[in-house]
């Protein structure tokens, strides 16, 4: 059988993006074996401008240049300095579009943009970008169904732990009522912490900064706003629901304290941040959960429960961040987009 | 669009095979909705013989045939006596076999030949059944690939607990190093409740028995042998082993003794029968489980662990049994054969 050859457009060259080129680079040659499938990298831009070869950039030489200067626009021969998303895109020869800039969750840009010029120009979509999916799920969805492209995002949602892909594959037939999950492994972390030593929340904080676990800036990840944004993206991709960022009762970590956490275990609970999407309602709180349940899950962990009419509870564990592991999801969102466009 | 038909003929009406025709008829509307996907049945075996219509028979007659007299050959007009499951697939038009007669782990039959037949006649296959899958992989996979049909079996693992089209969908590209899983209901129901009691092993399967969760004769289940078939089929479809049921080391759980049970959870841990293809071997094993660990779930649940090269460790819980449950699990497959005929 003939290879079948996909040609992407990377766009954002930090912890996610490099994480993709290693991906590519390290199984180039196992995803011909496995699925005939070529894929060539015809473009990365990062904040300095871009790299642009229409027969193929070398990863090797990507990952160097921004390891040793910081800025892809140095790439040899085929740099590019200061030149955005949008202009990326009309001067490189694509097949799909890797979006993977960092998130923004005030207007979503310039991830919407560049997702939405990439799918009037009929190309097909993957990114981990929450941004725009937790603010304009129907915009994004609408533009790929009227230019009759694929869009994928299960790396937005939980890393590398499957649920869009489980619900829309493993689970299809299936009607899934309710949805429960603990989304975010920076407050698992601080909270398994604050359980297991008796600490209080401030100085835990700063123990998961120090280990690179938390980001100097935690204050989306424990407002749960990170969460939220999952939440929203699961509850309109998979029940059909239509609502934004605006519509989550929200309810951060900040002020769990060492004693709630010590009382609730006393009983055999855990104090989880869980993130639910049930009868019309988005919550994101600190919830009591039993030791013992699938939900107790300790360290940066994600688990998310999804309940079904046919299929009673699925339950899903997984490492929720990382940059191979969500290179891992975009990855097997890029093999599906290739094994339905045979 | 046009809907796209799909005539199944289904081997094997018991608790499977009845959950598959409700479950047909209950999303008859909504698989045509979804998936412009419109299922008739133009043939069901039982013991007695069959009942066929090339034009679709209906499900409710079916089942309430099959509910009154236990024989499918009373199906008014379309009923046939004493005729087999070849038979059978030489006289109904059909376009995919829903293998669902129970499994005989001794030799594979009448499945194996069932579903060669099917094969050699250029049918997709999907079945239930562990039987000649642990026995003769490769045979049916082989028979599958010269035949250019496509073969799914994602019910004969772990009922509705998604792993094999999790493996194939949501980690596609990752390698998957080892797997670890606890595949085994009753077994699973019996050591949650001598952990949970702490009542004898005895007295517990007795008390399972009468609550319809362990079978009359509890052999296969309880000395491992379900599990192992599991195991077997995850190894060679996962991990492209070739082995049988003959290359597990197998050891059940007669032999526990609440004292083993109690001394463990003193330490934190509890005894689960756990099932694992690592480096080559296969095993199906009591082993200790760390509470709090996903591993330490309770009841009929099931649960199991892909350990991969780019996702880490990614675990999945569900049921692993019941007739619609099991039904679900076959839904999804002929859906996913449906998608990829277009």
């Amino acid at each position: 059988m003939a290879n079948k050859k996909m040609r992407l457009c990377i766009l954002g060259f930090g912890a996610v993006g490099q994480g993709v080129a290693k991906v590519i680079q390290s199984k180039h040659e196992e995803l011909i074996e496995r699925y005939t499938l070529d894929l060539v990298v015809t473009a990365i831009a990062d904040r300095s401008g871009a790299a642009i070869n229409p027969d193929g950039l070398d990863l090797d030489v990507a990952l160097n240049v921004k390891d040793e200067t910081g800025k892809l626009a140095q790439y040899p021969e085929y740099g590019v300095a200061d030149i955005d998303g949008l202009e990326v895109l009309d001067r490189c020869e694509y097949d799909t579009l890797v979006e993977v800039t960092p998130t923004n969750i005030e207007d979503g840009e310039p991830t919407q943009s560049n997702i939405l010029k990439a799918m009037n120009d009929k190309k097909d979509v993957v990114t981990s970008n929450k941004g725009p999916l937790a603010l304009n799920f129907k915009t994004l969805i609408n533009a790929a169904r009227e230019n009759n492209v694929r869009f994928r995002f299960e790396a937005a949602v939980g890393g590398t732990m499957p649920v869009i892909n489980l619900a829309r594959e493993s689970l299809a037939g299936n009607k899934i009522h309710s949805v429960q999950g603990i989304l975010n492994g920076t407050t698992n972390y601080i909270l398994s912490r604050m359980a297991n030593e008796g600490t209080e929340y401030e100085p835990t904080l700063k123990e998961a900064q120090e280990l690179g676990i938390a980001e100097t800036n935690p204050y989306q990840d424990v407002e749960g706003l990170d969460a939220a944004c999952k939440i929203v993206i699961i509850a309109n991709s998979l029940m059909g629901w239509d609502v934004t960022l605006d519509d989550v009762d929200l309810h951060g970590i900040s002020n769990i304290s060492s004693n709630a956490v010590q009382l609730a275990l006393k009983d055999g609970y855990l104090i989880k941040l869980v993130a639910e999407a049930n009868d019309g309602k988005l919550t994101v709180a600190p919830m009591l959960v039993k030791e013992g349940s699938p939900f107790a899950v300790n360290g940066t962990l994600n688990v998310i429960t999804l309940k079904t009419d046919l299929s009673d509870d699925v339950t899903v564990v997984g490492v929720g961040a990382g940059s191979i592991e969500t290179a891992s999801a975009i990855l097997s969102d890029i093999i599906s987009i290739a094994k339905h466009t045979n």
